[in-house]
């Protein structure tokens, strides 16, 4: 992130013990509710998770490619494997929402973080979220030394 | 349903002890790993719920309307409280699915139910999923009598 | 198509001009407008078009594993280069609407539809779609002579 | 917009002609192409009219409660009419795209604007959009006169 950098924050922002991204509330989100159609809770997350590996070094594409993929240069693929989420409140149209994302721990084939999606104070949503590294074929694969390096670092690259 | 309706099975049909519904998965519900999107599933199993509700003589829009809402007359709206999701295997495009919904618990104010996202034998994603009522103010309100009368009978109307 | 498909109908039914496919509105669909979201539409087109060259023996996974591709067995998608688009009528939560499907003009290397979402008589929205093939690095590719024999038959497969 | 706004530019920014919304590719926006749903686009798009009529002092919300009604006070919201879309490049994941938008006509009940998604110079959609205004029955509305005024002021309030 430089002076220059156009978008700075685009990706949120690493905090002391994981990220925070801001989201914006917009008609694709809402249902005939009025409030936001559930599912796009789990859509905010993931964007929370993707910006958060961004941050630190880890990019989907290069997974694809298979630049993390250690010896095998296999192509690998980051997949949720369980879900468990509240949904305490609703938010509304033209809201900006805040997902913070945290890693609770950190296996030898996958990662369990803790996603809470705030206004201001008030908790919306609340999850815990297992997910697991998978190669082209759907088999599981154990994290790269690489991807534990960077995620157990306590800040970005 | 009679034998002139167009589309017979459009929401799918009861069972003994709930509802099946077919889903195609289309382009939209894919990501670039060229499996179905996570969030995806959570939009399956709701349609699942709309259409096991709907089969049950409950519609969301006669809900909206107030049409079910016992004395108040109240508008009012099922929302998900909880849902807790395994993601066992991926579906892919062009795959026709099957979301089974069974009622698990019908309390005062809340219901539980299981789904799951099948292909033939092998289930794809499986769920717990709270749902309860709220009003227009999204306040909670208990379930009206003929929609707890509807949900235990065992047939549709 | 036998007497022992579960799901008699789900890719909807050739028509003598074109195809027809039943679209029920779930939450998913609509926005805080309490109609459905204008993107929504597009997404229900394209599930028109995926069913309608389904049920002509075209499918997205056959040409995907290039089974499609003639002589060079290359790794084909259709892709939309051109949409225009008149939003009518707005559809709301539970209806059911039915996309028409039909082919104007076949091109060397690119379709052009008309499609229309109506709920019973009344038109919502109208569209002219022009799709063209490529391959997995994104070139476009001439119609395979199958492709366009399939397309140009009056009757599915 | 002040330097304590911990997310600044979250709406983008307002320009010399228009507005500029930067849009980062998550996985919800691809499909199994591995490029981004052609229906996506659309949604950025509309991000980028929300945003543009957001930093123009113009709120989906503060239409939907009627504050910019004018005399009748009714409740509004934009509806789009008229969409033509020109898909000439692909985007991918984890790419930055930036969605151009511009009024190019203010009419008595409706508005016609010029969207673009760019990828730094790489114009990859290309959109021409005519929205108009609605009351709660769907009735087209005359654009209020603040609502001109805001539209037709070369700067944000």
């Amino acid at each position: 992130m430089t002076g220059s950098d156009p978008w700075p924050n685009l990706a949120g922002r690493l905090t002391d013990d994981g990220h925070v991204l801001p989201v914006r509330v917009y008609f694709e989100d809402t249902d005939f509710s009025g409030w936001v159609y559930h599912a796009s809770y789990l859509r905010f997350m993931e964007r929370g998770r993707s910006d958060f590996l961004r941050l630190k070094g880890i990019g989907h594409d290069a997974l694809d490619k298979g630049e993390h993929g250690g010896a095998r240069g296999e192509r690998l693929a980051f997949v949720v494997r369980h879900m468990s989420v509240d949904f305490a409140k609703p938010a509304r149209i033209d809201d900006v929402v805040e997902v913070d994302t945290r890693v609770i721990e950190i296996g030898g084939a996958r990662i369990v973080l803790a996603q809470t999606v705030r206004r201001g104070a008030a908790t919306l949503a609340r999850a815990e979220v297992t997910v697991a590294l998978i190669n082209e074929r759907g088999e599981p694969r154990r994290l790269p030394a690489e991807v534990r390096r960077r995620l157990a670092a306590g800040e970005g690259t």
